[in-house]
């Protein structure tokens, strides 16, 4: 445990930079054909034969003694208990996150739009929520109570109407936490059910578990293959890579405090990935010394240690500009601003999952309770992607009503193009409507 | 060609009508083992060997005459001499279509935002433009221009910089009318690439072919199956099935129209569907002997045949609600309410793509220039996803910057739920920024 850490220190510019930062970055979360193979398989079986297999892969799996599909229901009284079982200050503090990532939820709903053009068509926009949506939450040894909220409850703002949660059980056991989370957010209906035998009965449906429209939450690598299997007949959120944090400072906040935030990062998984970024090559100093002081003393020292010796680095850059220029390049999941003025840089900050902006923000108040969701993008997928929020359970239709001028109008258009498209029926139907 | 159409006919509630619509509705995209492998392989080889690899898949797939890689490449001089060669009604009913898509698609302008609590902590939500796109567009016997400006400009509107379009050449020709509307919605590159190839390059970048953070556009199951594979890597839109209408016509709308708007859509492809519903059984007929006597005169009388023999149906329902319910369970991509009041229907819609309201809204309007998207979810996947938009080219970062007061009762929270889950680092960075 005392043994010094050897955390990879960079200097952006130099010779081998750009090399050694893609090699930190890359990460690809390829499934090898055998998972791909079993995960078929499993979403086959369930498609034959419904809560049978469900009910002998989760006994086979996750060594669940129940006998009975039924056993593997969750009821609702079950769910109030396992939530009024909890001390009072970890319900006050559940209650208090809940609270507040409602109220920060509430302000990502859409509105449904019209307008009416001059020869009175009306054109717009109609929003609605999805019927059914599934969330899968993981067990074992991290069981995160937190997921369910940041899941169930942008659902639950949407005006998803049922929510549909499945966990594992292993050994038949499952985390109170998680249960009394689900019953505060308003999971609507709970199976102890997880892997690839749960993503395919929400997808696909049994004989007890009804089919979703959309599956969002994390997993293991048969979880993720078995969401990309199912895309297309349902959506899914984003197939999620190890947890990040890039972090960047200008040499003022205590180092000590900068330490933490890299090890609470590093200290989900091995492969977590903590990167550290400064213009002032003291403080990055202190920073590794903080790093070296502090890791001893932490639960999780050994996966943090080699989270940081395999994944992390500490970076120096010549200027700010330089150190957005990395910000951009990495686009973190999470990005701390521990400077002066984080405001400043908003405007040039284009990738990024959820910006922690100050001295005071650390990223773990980000993961519990400040409000935003802490489902975000993870392995730059932030260029492309946004955090899990409101508008993830809702979906659009388009809204055309043509007055008789309008439609006259608009079938001139139309027809001529149908012509260049050789597609004389959609010209004619658009023709019937123009007037002589 | 003069031989009866054999269309068929259904009655919701009568004994056998579940299993009947279940048929009628099931679609399945699934792409075969040897798809799959054939295409990992291409998607290697252009990782592999970049632009030499492209050449030779383009020389051999599309019989390209190409002797080196650039000869992919269309310039930007080509695509606007291509505009310029178009017939001037033609050019100017594309620049029509190109103005309505964009006035309709700014109205989808999402804006950042930020809000403050009492204790000084700003939470909020900042907007982004994604860097780089691809547009897929296919080539060969239907090479549609609409798809162009449909894909292209709604990423012009939200601000995206770099549009790399890429199309199929086969034997080096391409379309005018698709290379004028390239250039008339802002595409900033163009390659004559197609395929599985195409959608590779797009996703890894290759010496010429720049990576992007998204690509979009429907394609063959080629195509598909590549999206579907380097979906993570970078962001995708849908897999699109067969196109599909569902008309709802109360039996006041001249039949003939309605026999073509049918024929519109099943004269896309032979997969294409058409389904009409009415609770008006004389009305029905009357639809079906429009159908019957039309049919002989379409130029693509035999593609309309197949389409609406194999998949298309003539609905009888009870009533305007039961009617509801079918479009409801139906999910349509293009839902036509050929009706007296069809804005009274719209706050019981919860699934339609793109909803045509009254008599004059001709579907074929909305393909080519009302101003929505054409681009819609298809195969019933309304349930949860949206028409292409300008949402699909922005994503999101979440703001959370706590003052000293919100961080030290944040704090307090935080750490209480990261006790409960186990995360020591998480409590204690949380801890730090608690005041004694």
């Amino acid at each position: 445990m005392s043994e010094a850490l050897v955390i990879r220190k960079l200097k952006a510019g130099a010779p081998e930079f750009d090399r050694q930062l893609e090699e930190l970055l890359s990460w690809e979360g390829v499934s090898s054909k055998e998972v791909q193979n079993s995960v078929d398989e499993i979403i086959h079986q369930v498609r034959q034969e419904g809560d049978q297999a469900l009910l002998a892969l989760t006994q086979k799996f996750d060594r669940h003694p129940a006998e009975s599909f039924a056993e593997l229901e969750i009821s609702q009284d079950q769910l109030r208990e396992a939530f009024e079982s909890l001390a009072p200050a970890r319900r006050d503090a559940l209650k208090a996150a809940a609270e507040r990532i409602t109220r920060y939820h509430e302000k990502q709903q859409q509105e449904s739009w019209q307008y009416r053009e001059a020869d009175g068509t009306l054109l717009g926009q109609q929003i609605m929520p999805l019927d059914r949506v599934g969330v899968y939450v993981p067990g074992g040894k991290a069981a995160y109570p937190s997921s369910v909220l940041m899941n169930v409850l942008p659902a639950k703002v949407a005006g998803v109407k049922e929510i549909i949660m499945v966990a594992p059980a292993p050994e038949g056991e499952l985390n109170p936490l998680v249960l009394g989370a689900a019953w505060l957010a308003g999971a609507t209906r709970m199976f102890a059910l997880g892997g690839a035998q749960a993503v395919a009965a929400l997808a696909y449906g049994t004989e007890s578990v009804p089919a979703v429209d959309k599956i969002v939450g994390p997993g293991n690598i048969f979880v993720a293959t078995a969401k990309r299997a199912v895309f297309g007949k349902v959506g899914i959120d984003m197939i999620a890579g190890p947890s990040e944090i890039l972090v960047v400072c200008d040499g003022q906040t205590n180092p000590d405090w900068i330490a933490m935030d890299l090890f609470s990062q590093a200290e989900h998984d091995e492969d977590a990935q903590s990167i550290f970024v400064t213009w002032d090559p003291a403080y990055l100093e202190q920073v590794e010394a903080s790093i070296q002081r502090l890791l001893p003393t932490m639960e999780r020292a050994e996966i943090i240690r080699t989270s940081l010796q395999e994944r992390g680095a500490l970076i120096t850059v010549a200027s700010e500009q330089e150190a957005l220029e990395m910000i951009n390049r990495i686009a973190p999941e999470h990005l701390e601003l521990s400077v002066e003025d984080p405001q400043k840089w908003l405007p040039e900050i284009r990738h990024a999952g959820a910006i922690f902006m100050g001295r005071y923000t650390a990223e773990a108040v980000g993961d519990y309770c400040a409000g935003p969701n802490h489902v975000l993008p993870t392995s730059g997928t932030a260029r492309f992607s946004s955090p899990l929020g409101v508008y993830d359970f809702q979906k659009r239709s388009s809204l055309i009503f043509c007055s008789p001028e309008g439609a006259s109008e608009l079938g001139k258009i139309a027809g001529e193009l149908a012509d260049g498209e050789s597609l004389t029926a959609h010209a004619r139907s658009a023709r019937y409507r123009v007037k002589d």
